[in-house]
């Protein structure tokens, strides 16, 4: 299964830099080592790397992080919402960006940060007006997300751009799937805090899938190559304190984990 | 003056092409020519062009657009709010930009579509953590933003991330004044729709100035350089209709007009 991924040789890079940066690079994971590419989805083979001497970078570079809301209808239940008639769409900046293994920065201003985990959904090509039925020919492939949320921002908000938007807010990656390795039925998200399963739902279960969001997003924004879907959240999420240990799951997929530390 | 521009020598070229595209050039506008430069900043001057001759592109390449919403106290009220106590924060994405001259597509899925004349602020270097204090440091120049909203789709969502988000919905430019040529406190926002006067008001009736927004925003979301804040729209917002044109005007900075055309 060809993982793709981003990364860098410097390992003080922001996780933020984006592709037109000559620090960033594009290889293949293999049995533990990693095999450049000349572009994020060319096959031709360069340099090899041991994975321990580099550092991840999330595995796409979106224009847009373009996420969905109460998705699932026990999550947004949990809540206290009835799930909504229509794909609900906010942004997430792409500066919020880190990969597997960075740190997620408890805002000072915050009381309540809540994980969510997530697949996430990579576009292959420039879509705009894409009909349900070829929307699965813009999807490059898949990874998992960690769409975090300061709770109590969000509701005092009303707009979620600042509870959803903090910097290390969207862990991503470690890598992408391509679509054509992956049988979306059979996904599940998991999510574990400490080692604690705190998620665990089929993708299944979420009333807009992948191709009825492309087609409801694309109806009124054109996605680009590398833009991202999160695609939302199932039941169970919780809050993070500074220590904990985050990882989220897609059996099959892959998994990232990240350290919550005090901002 | 030296008025920034981003132009294209394509005429036929999107106004959504990125800063790392080789159609994109850089340049001064003098006198009715454009004269080259080889970046946004640079003061080395390169060919001429004929205004008339170049493809105008938005004046900045953001990596996000930070929009403020309800910014001017009686605008806030003419749609049954509040003014709030912290600035409102909201994402356009990327791909929602024109610039002076472009179309404004009128989707067929909304019924109500408004104009939002504002004074938009364009980021000179990565932003993060900036207090109120040295936040004008941050600010590379000013433009004249159209922040175009389906209000029926704003009020039924309730996130407004598709009502402000539709392609063609952020038209900014023509060009970028640096902010040590620009007096704050003098400019006005004015909107006409066919040449009728809707809006007009100094900025200093904004609650939240520029420096504010800076530093509000850059507590949690890193700003990086080229990236633009809406400062927010005063009173008078109403609707336009295709075939509608329409022109958001700063006296001293500039002027952008956009015909309203069937989607």
């Amino acid at each position: 299964m060809p993982k793709r991924i981003r990364f860098s040789l410097n390992p003080n890079i922001e996780p933020t830099v984006p592709d037109s940066s000559n620090e960033v690079k594009y290889g293949i994971v293999d049995n533990g080592m990693i095999v450049e590419t000349p572009s994020f989805d060319s096959t031709e083979k360069g340099a090899s790397h041991p994975m321990a001497s580099v550092r991840l970078l999330p595995p796409c570079w979106p224009s847009k992080i373009v996420c969905v809301g109460r998705n699932y209808p026990e999550h947004a239940r949990e809540l206290g919402n009835e799930p909504p008639a229509e794909p609900m769409i906010f942004l997430k900046p792409p500066s919020s960006l880190i990969a597997d293994g960075d740190r997620i920065v408890y805002p000072r201003i915050s009381g309540r940060v809540d994980y969510e985990g997530e697949l996430g959904a990579v576009i292959s090509r420039r879509a705009r007006q894409v009909r349900r039925e070829e929307a699965f020919g813009y999807i490059f492939g898949y990874t998992c997300v960690n769409d975090i949320t300061a709770r109590d921002l969000q509701k005092k908000d009303g707009q979620w751009t600042r509870g959803k938007g903090f910097d290390t807010f969207c862990a991503v990656g470690p890598w992408v799937v391509p679509a054509s390795e992956v049988r979306l039925d059979e996904l599940r998200v998991q999510t574990y805090v400490d080692g604690v399963k705190k998620q665990d739902a089929p993708i299944a279960e979420m009333m807009f899938p992948v191709d009825a969001i492309v087609a409801f997003v694309t109806e009124f924004m054109t996605l680009e190559p590398g833009d991202l879907i999160a695609t939302g959240t199932p039941p169970g999420v919780g809050a993070m304190q500074p220590g904990s240990v985050v990882r989220v799951e897609i059996p099959g997929l892959g998994a990232i984990e990240n350290l919550v530390v005090k901002g």
